[in-house]
């Protein structure tokens, strides 16, 4: 019995949708209210302390971390492998995962403004100091309060997005000349973490440079990745009306 | 063939070696002089495009990042097993690695005062932009910038012990009282990468706090690895004056 704690648009979550719809997994769906900050309610950090999503309850038992997630279900239902089958390109797929997950801030700049800054911006400063205590992680706190009360600027935008097209689909570029995907000749967990940046970089905030003049090997990566089955049944829709 | 390119005093080498010598694999050494920023040359950045220490070459090939290097080393060199025998404490321990690398940032405030801060201090402004130039990573630029310019405040080190005390001796506190290991009944790799983090606790920044007192579980944990032969071999000696 597989249960997910989740939300649409959350990078974290859509990875492990994308993973246990590769896997064809069935799994129950619990959404989590972000506006609402359940996620930071004592019962969901009963399930997750850092106080993130998504979690996965497997039999009765809490995970979360969408990396470690998507390796433990790779480890716990084989087939099909999302892993690369010799210990180098495992540490490749590692490693763009740690990669990946480091740049997260640079999402959240824009990400943020479409759907948490419309709540949180009407917070009064009681409201806001309380909600703030509730946060594990100084670098969420730090978020909250932005879109709270200084919201990011445009220049603040253009340095998030030059920093995703050099650290992110430079680096790809560079990848996947080499190699048919991120780890080597498989699809693996490598690609499912980069998804939903690309995703978001494709759709507003940088889609002249996913294209075959810019990132040729970028470009013609994210048409097999949206050609995938389990990339329409994860549901990894548009961003803004949604 | 195995080649370490690491610093004695580097938390992230620290785990490496004690990784190495657990399995008791030789190796070539090389230590990278951090003052002079080696590892932001662009012979280094061929080796780890992230210009950190420790980089592990492996039959000519280079990997990076300790938690990946480890878990490669525990997949190519099976004994003895640094890994937990089931996928859920596997989970477990990798979650362990993540949860401690988000937290480096609170053992740089303490480690670089008794180094680094001492050559960045002496840079010119042109110096200074040259070498912050030269920094893949934008966490690091600002490190280096405030050792070299603002260093950190008495009231900044009082802010990451309590965050080390609270996120990571609480936690492994309460993890101990349930399981003799962090991953459950084996010593894994999550020890190892704690292993730098209470190190440095126990010699300067909190050393009341690993005590039967305060925190038992950890303290017993602490006695039972510095009684490992491994952990001799492994030289991670006192940080200041070694």
């Amino acid at each position: 019995m597989l249960v997910l704690h989740h939300a649409w648009r959350s990078s974290a979550s859509r990875r492990v949708r994308l993973c246990l719809e590769e896997k064809g997994l069935a799994y129950e769906g619990h959404v989590v209210n972000l506006e609402a900050m359940e996620h930071h309610s004592p019962e969901y950090l009963k399930i997750n302390p850092n106080g993130v999503i998504p979690a996965l309850i497997h039999d009765g038992r809490a995970l979360y971390e969408s990396g470690t997630i998507c390796e433990y279900l790779d480890e716990v239902f084989p087939n099909p492998p999302l892993s690369p089958d010799n210990a180098y390109d495992r540490a490749s797929m590692r490693n763009w995962v740690r990669h990946v997950d480091a740049l997260i801030g640079n999402l959240i700049v824009f990400n943020w403004r479409h759907s948490l800054q419309k709540v949180a911006e009407k917070w009064t400063d009681e409201e806001l100091a309380a909600h703030l205590k509730k946060i594990p992680s100084k670098e969420r706190q730090e978020a909250w309060l932005r879109v709270a009360r200084r919201p990011y600027t445009e220049e603040e935008r253009a340095a998030a997005r030059a920093k995703l097209v050099v650290d992110l689909l430079d680096r790809m570029e560079s990848t996947l000349t080499a190699t048919a995907w991120l780890a080597g000749s498989r699809y693996t967990i490598a690609d499912i973490a980069v998804v939903p940046f690309v995703k978001r970089i494709d759709e507003e905030i940088a889609p002249e440079e996913v294209d075959a003049k810019h990132h040729p090997g970028v470009a013609e990566w994210w048409a097999k990745i949206q050609a995938r089955p389990a990339f329409a049944r994860a549901n990894i829709g548009p961003f803004v009306g949604s």
